[in-house]
């Protein structure tokens, strides 16, 4: 059996997330019954980690194992043709036996995107959060800073996220200007807990806005309370970018 | 009657162009109707220029007369909570009497993205034209320099051009690299004829591949004969970057 590593762009608009869901259809489905089709045979497709619906990917990793001795190229290339327009298949390389998407990550970067201007976008709309107040950007870099390193994120994570333990450890931080207008927010961490960057995006805005200083976001990370933080950023302005190994 | 100046913004991809059609719903119509509705009379909405199926516009300029008294920020309101999310209007300004989109114009600004990777784009696949081999920048730099200035375009024009003179003055142009493989071409003129920005970069994609040397683009300008020059550029990479008054 060959284990084979997949680099995957994805635009998650039409998708109920990376994951198999009972409804709605799925990314890791969808290719998982392209491989099908292609190897004969059934082999689960495992992620570096799912995304939720109508999140995007750069530079989603994944492995499979095949008795396929169909070569990388032409694989890689019989996949694009039958996937649909909003999926690509960027790389397939073979890998070690050991190697695990997700098991041997070392860290995952993930980018969340921000058009902020009075007027909404007509061509980015899908590929970015609209927010109409004028963000201080300042203030989000200066709060950003405060949580790298190694914290609880309880703050951040998601109501019903069941990781067995909170701590994660933020490698680095980055926000810039894109565009006009475009804000790039940059978060790296050697792991991430359910919608913990849009979590930490949506009370970040408030920084921007100005309702909190940067002091009181830190302070909201130490609450390791869900219910203190601000809103969840909606999904269409996350980007999985990278995943390192 | 107020003159009233509009700065919009769409995502081309699900209209049959600017311009009204017999078939197929535009970008002009779409606005037309709207602004019929919220002044309660029918105004014509006269542009820059119009943009072919598929062709973006980061900031087209449009002008309309109304008789009606509603204010420029309650009128931008109405219009963009009306609009489809893939069209919005950016400003609304009362202009001199005697400004008009069209006959005003001193330049136009395109920009067209080319996104050149062996494999293509999930992500930007409506934002930009793929191009699998591998293109030179520094030759396509040189070949676009070469037709700077005033010349004749008619090998670059749409072959049912019905303009009275193909002379433009091409008064700048650059190409940049805004993202990993992401090509901007960028590219103001006095004016363009029909298709002559995706004929010019469909025949620059030629020198980029190395089929062409920068003297032959030049060449081909002076042969004045739409024949002799490469394919005409998608739509999906095009941009109407700005209108200079």
């Amino acid at each position: 059996m060959r284990n084979l590593k997949l680099i995957i762009e994805y635009d998650g608009t039409a998708y109920h997330g990376w994951q198999w869901q009972p409804n709605g259809i799925t990314i890791q489905q969808v290719l998982e019954e392209i491989i099908a089709t292609i190897t004969q045979a059934h082999s689960k497709l495992i992620s570096s980690g799912r995304t939720d619906a109508g999140v995007h990917a750069l530079n989603q990793v994944a492995h499979f194992r095949t008795a396929s001795r169909i070569s990388l190229y032409n694989l890689r290339r019989a996949m694009n043709s039958m996937l649909p327009h909003d999926i690509v298949v960027k790389e397939i390389s073979e890998v070690d036996d050991d190697f695990h998407a997700r098991y041997s990550v070392k860290s995952k970067v993930y980018m969340y995107r921000i058009y902020n201007n009075p007027v909404r976008t007509a061509l980015w709309r899908n590929r970015a959060w609209h927010i109409y107040d004028e963000l201080d950007l300042e203030a989000m870099k200066t709060a950003l800073k405060l949580i790298e390193g190694t914290h609880d994120f309880s703050s951040f994570c998601g109501a019903n996220d069941d990781a067995k333990t909170h701590v994660r450890r933020i490698i680095s931080t980055d926000i810039c200007i894109e565009a006009p207008r475009m804000i790039i927010i940059t978060i790296e961490a050697n792991g991430f807990l359910r919608y913990m960057v849009r979590n930490i995006v949506g009370t970040l805005a408030d920084v921007g806005r100005g309702r909190i200083v940067p002091a009181d976001f830190f302070e909201l990370l130490q609450y390791r309370d869900r219910t203190k933080a601000g809103v969840t950023a909606p999904p269409q302005g996350l980007f999985l970018k990278e995943v390192r190994y």
